[in-house]
């Protein structure tokens, strides 16, 4: 028996060593990889050609997978690996464009610039060649000063003082100054800055936290005020950055955000309140937790990881805001009465027009959410 | 301009020849690698060794860091990119090694096998060479003769049934068969068992839909009843399958339950029932999504492709359960008078308590879920 476990010990280890071997030419191979896309890179910054191919890439993976098959290797593990790969293409991709601007040597000014997203934007025009200026609330005293010759003025504060401040820099502005803001709500500060500022005008609202990183395949909306034909280099500057670019009017955005945003951060927040008031033993729970569930604690964990004025200047953005929560407190009391007479039936008939009102999203979100649960057992 | 276009095309061309190539090489590779896999399962096999060995991965995951930061690529990217190599491997190793049984030829007898759950453990323990028989609703009259000699019964049927099943199973078992079942809710069954039941009983709950296709990872949980030992071989054989064990007490195992299955199942159901209410468009607000919002909604989608009648026998499972629903909803109650007054100190205050409350979870579910995004970013 302990001279059969020797034999196995020393073929593993012979195995293993060829594995080790694998992997390292499949390591060395990756770094040529690398090389050779950053010369790609070089190629596209000097030609001046935007770095993302998707067209490129789905090519890619087609013939990937279809080799894979032959190869006896599952098509959807390369797959996999590859998007693990293009990704990481993509972001150093990314990095090394940045330095290239569309309209370089543009004068910006970011009012709000000590804030995250401030700060961020600054950073990315900055790295891309723009003359990139600061007004804080302290340098209210020259901002004559700072707004003379700028090209672009972008507001980045919170969502409370967007319309004052709108009231403040436009008679600093000239004619042809973009005005811009990066407020989650448009209609107000759109209409503030289509009022006080006679040039073009253009509302923008990043779907992303100054935490991403990149704005690689992040959502930028758009909603359009004045002169679109001069905003559009700042448009093309985001898709260069490697955004995505959704239009649409500012009614229309707030509306969507109402349930995208308000509804969804109140309710998680509503369910954070109720786990504290019961002292609900987070640690032990995911312990028993299906990656699922650590999924959707994770959800509501992460809410509280960030700013509560952020969050409180979105729930009670609007008075329409306020209601459509009001509404949705009203909606769970008519669940009272299903559960105090443990009515079941009701339940299912509920359950099942839900069901047949969300439609093939339910399917969709089943094989999405399935894949996202897959990497998080890869992972933890 | 255009032969400059031409220049640059050629270029781009032969370097994108390299990469081709070069990735045909990884592909090469990646199919080595997997024989070498098959090979080293195949003497796994023979020696009776678990196939799943963490330390090895973890292992070779921190060498590939290493060996990566040398060869200028980020060890983020590679260790990404070995997560998925590692459990495509583990995936194949486990499929290979489910032929494998703890004690075949044991003979199982499977109540209410025709149920997805109890097909999926059928299919199973027959893979692992085990005597598989199954009792279905119509096969009572030859309960009898099914449990002739069977060494386990494991009851597979729904929440509301369970009881009544293990009552009328009880009478034909031998002292020393198993009793178990996979219910998810534990006290009540389990009690029933020990009643019914005088020989070697457990409580297993599997935490994952039998859509998941494998045990991979997955939790069971295991509240034992009576002679654990000769339980064992059931739990090692979960093991086999690459499942984690976690034991509790059935009654810890309900209380947390509460919280992981009815309360968030009925917070779901409840935004599910509130969108429909308001007939939001679904489709339109994805187009406005970060990938969090597209998680988040994802969540809720999921839900409603599922089983209505399996979420009412989780939500109603017990009085306790629709108390804590009903307490839930007073919960929310309490926040009208905020919305009502606009009050967004009282928000930020109640929300910096939730915080405080959450602690380094917070941190954690920002990380994991960050890590999440990002999948979700590079997949769609």
């Amino acid at each position: 028996m302990e001279k059969d476990k020797l034999k196995f010990d020393k073929k593993i280890l012979a195995l293993r060593a060829q594995i080790d071997e694998i992997d390292w030419q499949i390591l060395s191979l990756l770094a040529q990889r690398q090389d050779q896309v950053e010369k790609v890179v070089k190629l596209k910054k000097k030609h001046n050609i935007p770095v993302y191919h998707p067209a490129r890439e789905e090519d890619l993976i087609s013939k990937l997978r279809v080799q894979a098959g032959k190869a006896n290797l599952d098509p959807d593990f390369m797959e996999d690996l590859y998007r693990v790969i293009l990704k990481q293409s993509r972001v150093k991709q990314i990095d090394q464009m940045q330095g290239k601007g569309v309209r370089p040597d543009t004068r910006i000014l970011i009012i709000g610039g000590d804030g995250q997203m401030g700060q961020f934007f600054a950073s990315l025009f900055h790295k891309s060649g723009y003359e990139v200026r600061i007004l804080e609330k302290k340098d209210w005293n020259k901002a004559k000063q700072l707004c003379e010759n700028i090209d672009l003025a972008l507001i980045c504060v919170p969502i409370e003082k967007t319309c004052d401040i709108i009231e403040e820099i436009a008679p600093f502005l000239g004619p042809n100054t973009i005005l811009a803001d990066l407020t989650s709500i448009k209609a107000r500060p759109l209409e503030k800055m289509l009022d006080a500022h006679p040039g073009p005008v253009t509302g923008l609202h990043p779907l992303f936290g100054p935490d991403s990183g990149s704005l690689d395949k992040q959502i930028v909306i758009v909603t359009p005020g004045r002169d679109s034909d001069r905003c559009q280099w700042l448009v093309d500057q985001m898709t260069l950055w490697g955004a995505v670019i959704v239009p649409c009017s500012a009614k229309e955005h707030d509306e969507i955000m109402e349930i995208v945003q308000a509804l969804r951060h109140f309710a998680t927040f509503s369910f954070g309140q109720f786990l504290y008031e019961k002292n609900a033993r987070i640690e032990r729970t995911l312990e028993f937790s299906s990656p699922i569930y650590r999924l959707e604690l994770g959800m509501v964990g992460r809410l509280f990881a960030q700013d509560a004025s952020l969050y409180s200047e979105i729930i009670f953005a609007t008075k329409q805001r306020r209601q459509l929560l009001k509404d949705y407190i009203a909606s769970l009391n008519n669940h009272l009465e299903m559960l105090e007479a443990n009515d079941k039936n009701l339940f299912i008939e509920k359950f099942d027009h839900i069901a047949q009102w969300f439609g093939p999203f339910s399917e969709q979100a089943m094989r999405e959410s399935t894949f996202l649960i897959n990497k998080l057992i890869e992972r933890f």
